[in-house]
C-alpha cells in the first residue's frame, strides 16, 4: 500500500490543481473523499467548532491530532494537518512533527503567528513572530521528520497582519530557504487580487497554497491559471453542518415531531453506510 | 449553580413531556440548547458516525465519555449518556457509573443486549441478556452512584429482538424493581402502536422514554397523551449534518468554487459565536 | 460526600503543616494516600517523566489533566494540579480552570514563567512574565471557577530566575491582591534560607507553600516553625520508581532470570490490591 | 529506518532466545531498552495497575493503545501489545488490528478468554471461548493487517482454566492453522514443567512464548533449551516501582523529611536524561 506521504508528493508532482477540503472528524473526511477531492485539510477552525471552543489554541495538540488521526484512518486521501503556530516553540514543533508523522499524516502546516494563536478572521492580536524564529521552527520540523516524503507547509500571515506584500515575499523566500516544502499564503480580502499578485511575483520557487474563504467567488480555473498549486476550501463542511443542524432542530422544535425533516435528512441506513457497518 | 443531575430530576418531577435530542459533540449539543429542548442525548449512533466506525461497540467508553463530557461542558442542559450495554459486565458498569457521574453527566442509559452490541436498526444479532444478569447491572450502577439525583435508565430491547410485549413488560417490572429510575422502551415499528400499547399496560410505575426514529410521524402531543414522560429525537442532528455536508461538497466539486454554497451555509462569524469566541 | 475542594480548604483552615506528595498516575496517588499524607501533587515533572518527554510544555493540558483525573479518582485525597504557566494566555487559563474544576481537582497551581515553560531545575530560559500579565491570569482563573472552595495557587519563580527577594515579595503581594489563594515560593538553593527569609518577611498574608527538592535536609518541624503552611515532596515517587525499575531490570538481565528480584519487588497480589481487584 | 515489525520478525528469524519485558509507560519502556532487552511487552497488568483499576477489561482499548503508543515512541525496541481477548468479538479484533498497526506496534497478542477477561492469576471466571470462535478472531486479525511483517500472537489459557495439555495442544494447532504467527502458552504453576511438557510435544510448528511469573526460578538457558523462542518478564518493572514508591513514601512520612531517601532514589538530573531533556 502506498503511503499517504507519497500520495501527497505525487499530487504535487502532477500538473493539475490540488483541491483539499476541510474536515473535523472521520465522517466529514469520508464525505470529502466521496465527493472526489484530492486531500483532506484537518482544519483547526472546524475541529475547534466541533468542540465548541474558540479557535485560539484552546484545544491542545492531543485533541487536534486525535481528530486528524480519525480523518486519516477513515479516508484513503492524504491529510494535511492545520497545526496552528506549532503548539509553542522549537521543541514543541519537533515533538509535533514526530507525532503527526507517526500517525500517518502526510503533511503539517505551521503559521508564523505567536502562540496562543487567534483565528485569522477574528478580531484581536495577529502579531507575527520574527522571520528568524519561524525559520528555526521550519528547520526543526524538517530535521525531525523521518520519511523524506513528509511535507512541512509554511503559512504566511503577513497579509492578515496588514504587513503587506513585500513582507510576505521576504518571509516566503526565507521560509523556502529554511526548507518549507510549500507556502500557504493567507488573505482575508474579498477578492483574490492580493494572493494572485503575490503569486505573480513568487515565480513558483515552491508550490503555493491558498484558502479562499473570504474571496469565495474565485474559481478553480482562475486559481490554476494564477500558478497556484493547491486550493483549500477550509471550513465549508462545518459551516454546512452547523446551518443544517440548526435549521433541522428548529423545524423539529416548531412541529413537535420529526416528520417534517424526515425527507430532507440522511437516512439511518446512510449513516450505517458511512460507518462501514453495511457495504 | 444547580447540578445537572438535579436539573434532570426536576424535569422528571414536572408535569410536561421532556424532549431530548441526540448530539455527537460540543457544537451539536449547543445547537440542541439554542433550539429550546430540555436535554441532550449523547447518542452512540451519532458519535460512532462522527468517527466513521460501526455503532457496534467499536468506540470504547473512553471516546464516548469524552464526547459526552464535551457536550456537557458546552451546554447548560443535562446530558443523558447512551452507554450501550454498559461496556461489558458488572465491574464495567460500576466503573462506567463512577466515571460518568464524575464527569457531571446527569444520567446513564444501559440496554439489555450483549456486549458487543449492535445498533438496534441494523441487521444481525440482537440477543438479550437474561433478566437476572441485567438486573445485576442495574443494581451495580445504582450502588456505584454517589449523588442520589444521578439517574440510571434501563433500555428494553425486547421489541427489537422480536420477543413481544409480555417479555417487554416482565423486563420492565424487573428492571424497575432492581432500581432503574426510568424505562426506555425501544421499537423499530413504523407506528407508535407498539410503544403506546406497552405504555397503556405499564401504568407509570416508572417514567417511560421513547425514541421515535422509525415511527417518526408521531407528535409530541400524542406522546404526552400516551403517558410517556420523555421523547428522544436520537439521531437527527447527525443525519442533517451528513446530508448537508454531502450536498455542499458535491456543489463545490461541481462548480469548482464555493460561491454557490456561500449563502446556504453558516458564516464564519456564526462559527465564532458557537465557539464562544465572540459574544 | 464532602467535596475535594472543601477537604483542601479544611486542611488550610487547620493549624498543622499540610504535606503533599507528587504523583504521576493512579497507583502512585494511591500510595501517597496509603502512607498517610494529606494531599496529592499532580506533578508536571513526574507526569512528563512517565511519558519520557521533557518537562517543557511538551505534554499538553489534555494528558496532564487525564493523569490528574486518574489520581483524583484513585485516591480520597484532594489533588493540587501543577499547571505550569497555565498553558498559554488568559483564555487558556480560563479554559484550564473550568476543565480542572469540572474534573473534581481541588486546586490548580500556575507559575509566572513564559509558555512553553522549562523545568525550574533545568538549564535554559527561565524568564518571567510581567507582574501585570500574571495578575491578569490569576484574576481570570478566580473569575472562571464556580465553587468558592476551589483554590488557585500562584507560584513565584523569581528566585529560580535570579531576581532576588525584593522581586519575589513584590510579586507575592501583587498575586495575593489579584486573588491567589496561596503562594508557592520556589527555590533551587541547597538550604531553606532563601524561602525561610522570604517567609519571615511575608507575614502570612496568604498561606505559603514550598517544594524542598534541592534543600532536602529540611524537616517538617523546621518548615512548620518557619510559618509555612504546606510542603510538597514533588518528585520522589517517580525518582524511587525509576531507580528501582532500572536496578531490577539490570539484575534480571544479569541473572537471566527474575529469581533474584522476586523477594525485593511487590507481589502480583499486591498489584491486585492496589488495583481494587481484591479487598 | 527499519520498521518495528521488521525488527521483531528479524528477532524471530535469528537463533537466540528473545527476551521481552513488561512496561506501562514511556519511561519504563526506555528502561527496558537501556538494560539491553530485545522487546517491550505493553502489559495489561502493568497498565491497569498504573491506572489503579482491575486488570479485568476495565481500561478500554483507547487507554491501552495510548500507553503502547507512548512506549513505542519512547524506545527503539519493537512493542508487543497485550490485547486481552481482543476487546470484544470479530469486528473489535479487526478494528484493534488496524489501530495497533497504524500506531507502529510490531505485534498484538490476543487470548482465548471471554470479554471481559480477568487477569490469569486472579480468582474468578477463566472460561475460554470455543476454538472455532477464537480461530475466527485470529483469521480476522490476519486479514486486517496491512504489512506482512505485522505479527499476531495467540495466547492459550487452557492451563490457566485447568483444561489440561491435550486441550492446550489442540488449541495451539488450531490457532497456528488459523494463521497465528506465534503461540503464547500461559501457566500459573510454580515450575516450568507444564510449559516445558507442552513445548516438547509442540515440535515448534510456530514459535513459542512463555511468561514465567509464577515459575520465576527458571533461567533463560533452561527456556532456550526447552525450544522456546521468547520469554516475557511481564510485570516486574511495575512490581519494582510499586515496592520502591511505597517504601520511599513510608520513609519520608516517618522521617518528616526526604533526606533519608535522597541517596537511594534517582536524581532529578536522571529524570531529565530519561525525558530526553538533556543528553
Amino acid at each position: 500500500m502506498q503511503s499517504k506521504t507519497k500520495q501527497l508528493r505525487d499530487l504535487f508532482a502532477n500538473g493539475h490543481l490540488i483541491t483539499a477540503v476541510g474536515a473535523h472528524n472521520g465522517v466529514s473526511a469520508k464525505l470529502v473523499e466521496e465527493n472526489g477531492f484530492d486531500a483532506i485539510w484537518a482544519s483547526g477552525l472546524e475541529i475547534s467548532t466541533s468542540h465548541a471552543v474558540p479557535d485560539a489554541s484552546i484545544l491542545t495538540m492531543f485533541e487536534l491530532l486525535e481528530a486528524a488521526r480519525n480523518m486519516n484512518e477513515s479516508a484513503a486521501l492524504p491529510v494535511i494537518a492545520d497545526c496552528d503556530s506549532g503548539f509553542g516553540e522549537v521543541r514543541n514543533v519537533e515533538h509535533m512533527t514526530r507525532k503527526y508523522e507517526a500517525a500517518g499524516i502526510a503533511a503539517v502546516c505551521i503559521e508564523d503567528k505567536r502562540f496562543p494563536k487567534l483565528n485569522s478572521f477574528a478580531n484581536g492580536n495577529q502579531d507575527l513572530v520574527s522571520i528568524e524564529d519561524f525559520c528555526t521552527k521550519i528547520r526543526a520540523a524538517k530535521a525531525a521528520q523521518i520519511s523524506p516524503d513528509f511535507m512541512v507547509v509554511a503559512r504566511i500571515e503577513a497579509f492578515i497582519s496588514g504587513l503587506g506584500e513585500a513582507e510576505a515575499l521576504t518571509r516566503a523566500h526565507a521560509y523556502a530557504d529554511a526548507g518549507a516544502d510549500a507556502i500557504l499564503i493567507h488573505s482575508k480580502e474579498k477578492t483574490p487580487a492580493e494572493v494572485f499578485g503575490f503569486a505573480a511575483k513568487w515565480a513558483n520557487k515552491r508550490p503555493l497554497i491558498i484558502v479562499p474563504t473570504t474571496y469565495y467567488s474565485v474559481t478553480a480555473d482562475e486559481i490554476g491559471r494564477a500558478g497556484i498549486k493547491m486550493v483549500i476550501y477550509a471550513n465549508h463542511a462545518m459551516r454546512a453542518a452547523v446551518q443544517a443542524m440548526g435549521d433541522t432542530l428548529a423545524q423539529i422544535r416548531h412541529a413537535g415531531s420529526t416528520r417534517p425533516v424526515e425527507s430532507s435528512i440522511a437516512s439511518v441506513q446512510r449513516l450505517f453506510q458511512l460507518q462501514g457497518m453495511v457495504p
